[in-house]
């Protein structure tokens, strides 16, 4: 096959042809790293390549298929990181300055699962610096770029692990979400990005920005793909105390195709935002889709996810600031000015501020259980907009003004809130080539459903494999 | 019967005469009016005796019985709430000066779970100032005393509810418990006192002092009284977010008399915390008992929990602040000295100090569980003393002097920090005649296991069945 024939396979192919030998772990691996050479100055999208030991890996997992063994789905397949994952003599820089010389001694835990399952890690990707923002205009390494459109951001924090798997860089990326991370990015760079459960993957070893929001997941083309790469990582891990001991599913075989029976909710309060008019007018065409599909679709109000944004804000706002506090008190200086702007925000905040974010939280879960018993699945946008340019600040939408910080997790920051599983799923372009999202959310631990809405969806839409045209000359 | 007979009954076997008509609602609610009458006053367990509504619903009751309708298993049986407790139409306290004339307009769903099983409330019974101490040495409604020795406090928070149940002024009482505020007052007064696992009994209508830390529980005189209080009011309830909705145990029916298969786990940081050497003793004779009893005992060791008294202060400080905060800014000078002098240092704590003691609390949580893989239960002291005098600040233990606001709680608060149930049962007395508790903890939602082993271990000790000498003049 040729290079360009192999990086467009996703990860569940990719991961068959590997398994009956139609093509080696090695060969797979060559073609990868001489895509991220020919494409990565480009975008911007991994910070550091690991040529030389995912070669080597890659003949490793090759003798072991000689051998006739094969750890997993993923053996052989290549994967990237975002760069706050710790990588066991490679070096982790969490998109600061400050690490920029930083090689842990030990793997993340969704590191070894990986690698357990087979995979082999080719590239730390690019991160908003500490995974503290949405952008991914990296002040220390550069901005990364979206593979649909060089001027624009890929969205962030997890804009790297976003635009390489969107741009046949890696047929799956890991990101962390912690507001929108994960599914912001994959909106804006036509991905597929799953954010699971609170505690359904292990955090042990991955830079903390909240220790109540954060959520590790999957960025991948197709939703088959991050279903897989779920049932690869998830599972209980006596390292991280917020760890679920529930069972982990099949994900992959979940995905029957079939919406029949599926209650499909559209959140009313999300639906109400301002919103760009493409997005607007894909999204409903995308819920439409899925009542065409056999899922019955009903308007779901829950009052109090308007408060989503401020105990949010509270609650990340604390959390990062004891995070950073000891850092903050020697390398301020070594911030970059956004971030070094944001985090001592959380500094100025009570133990009572925080108790009462906490209790808002609190009503907000039982508010979204309560609605969810009426449905199975909760939709909407994923991102109010389309990729914004690379330095933009703000946008106008319906003749307001808002900041893209602020505004770009509207939609998504209430499922880390809940801490309930969220998916993005691409839902079209705009006239101008952007794509935009479908964000499907469903009920704690079930990863299944919401897989399978978004996979029924995905084969059913015609605009599935259009390509960024990132092989186009500049 | 006689009064004394009758108010000695427990609430089962209270409960089957009633149904079947050996006694009746009225004769019951009379003997135990009569026995406040002449107690209370002495005891100041109660602060509100609801004379006449008992009366009525007693009336009531008997009517029901007489069109063969029986509520269920409390029909006619007296219950004593503390005076947190939102009672519809009836004041409602708080123990505080500012709420003397408050008259509640609904019930706390616990009342209303109680009133379905049949119960009739028989008085509101004296607690802390807004539960926020150990002694129920309230200043605005004097102090509560100690059926065992009336110069003692009953311990606290919920003193009256516990001397109530001692004194035989009602076979159930129902506390809360914040840092040990059902058991230290169990365990000093003689009696059963159950705190079950967070969210396992709904909070809605009783005045809040933690949201992360309050739990609704029975105050009995046996172990099988405290199951069937805890069958009546456990369960989901829609107006408390934080409230369970696992299916409740019938836990009466668990109490099979039976050890032999359990396993025991004797906390090792909690032994050699310094201890009153008659609770030392008595304590270790009741852990080589449930040996003798069939149990397996081993040692275990958690050594996180050292930090469960610094994680407590201020969590439960800063949502005591936070509660108060309203009520501060108003009426700080209708506050008693102890309380007004606490209160405020929540105020003090900033969110990260907040989020910093709830990531050892989660620290803690998954060391406690993972611990219990190995022990079914974690035995102990309840409370490191026996019943101090009023107005007794500190105490003496091995040579050294402890707070007892800061050290009565030294064993009880660790189950508040992770919400697994606990229940102290009396396991002898000193020379002196006090009682002493035995702490036995329990995995999540296992409350039936935690009562198995108090109901097995009280069955076999002989001490059982002594009485305070309420009844001998003063």
């Amino acid at each position: 096959m040729q290079e360009d024939e192999l990086c467009w396979l996703g990860a569940t192919e990719l991961g068959e042809h590997i398994a009956r030998r139609s093509v080696s772990p090695v060969e797979v691996v060559d073609a990868y790293l001489a895509r991220v050479e020919r494409l990565n100055p480009q975008l911007n999208a991994f910070l550091t390549v690991l040529a030389e030991p995912a070669r080597e890996a890659a003949r490793q997992r090759e003798a072991e298929l000689m051998r006739g063994e094969r750890r997993g789905p993923l053996h052989g397949v290549p994967v990237a990181l975002k760069d706050i994952v710790y990588t066991r003599g490679v070096r982790t820089t969490m998109g600061s300055r400050i690490y920029a010389n930083f090689v842990p001694d030990e793997n993340a835990t969704v590191v070894d699962r990986l690698r357990e399952a087979g995979a082999i890690v080719i590239a730390k990707a690019q991160t908003h610096e500490f995974a503290f923002g949405a952008t991914t205009n990296n002040p220390h390494y550069g901005p990364c770029r979206n593979p649909w459109d060089r001027r624009c951001i890929p969205g962030g924090s997890s804009g790297g692990s976003a635009a390489g798997a969107a741009a046949g860089l890696c047929p799956i990326a890991i990101g962390s979400d912690t507001g929108g991370s994960i599914r912001i990015p994959g909106a804006l760079c036509g991905v597929v990005g799953l954010k699971p459960t609170y505690g359904r993957v292990s955090r042990h070893g991955v830079f903390p920005l909240s220790w109540a929001c954060d959520h590790i997941g999957p960025l991948t083309r197709t939703v088959r793909d991050a279903a897989l790469a779920l049932s690869s990582i998830a599972g209980y891990d006596p390292r991280d105390p917020t760890s679920s001991r529930a069972a982990v599913a099949d994900y992959a075989a979940a995905l029957t195709g079939e919406l029949r029976g599926v209650r499909v909710g559209v959140l009313q309060e999300h639906m109400s935002e301002p919103l760009d008019a493409e997005v607007r007018r894909l999204v409903a065409r995308a819920v439409q889709q899925l009542g065409a599909l056999g899922a019955t679709v009903e308007e779901i109000s829950i009052p109090s996810v308007a408060r989503a944004r401020i105990i949010l804000v509270t609650i990340v706002g604390v959390d990062a600031a004891a995070i950073h506090e000891p850092l903050l008190r020697e390398h301020a200086k070594d911030y970059g000015a956004d971030v070094r702007r944001q985090l001592p925000l959380g500094f100025g905040l009570s133990g009572v501020d925080y108790v009462r974010a906490q209790q808002g939280r609190t009503r907000i879960i039982a508010d979204v259980r309560a609605a969810m018993e009426r449905c199975d699945v909760l939709v909407g946008p994923t991102a109010p907009i389309p990729a914004p340019a690379i330095g933009q600040e703000a946008v106008t939408i319906e003749g307001r003004e808002y900041q893209l910080m602020a505004w770009l997790p509207v939609f998504t920051r209430l499922h880390n809130l809940t801490g309930f599983p969220a998916v993005t799923v691409p839902c079209g372009h705009t006239a101008a080539g952007l794509p935009v999202g479908l964000q499907i959310g469903g009920r704690p631990l079930d990863e299944a459903t919401v897989l399978r809405v978004a996979d029924a969806y995905e084969r059913a839409n015609s605009d599935q494999g259009r390509r960024p045209p990132v092989d186009e000359p500049l």
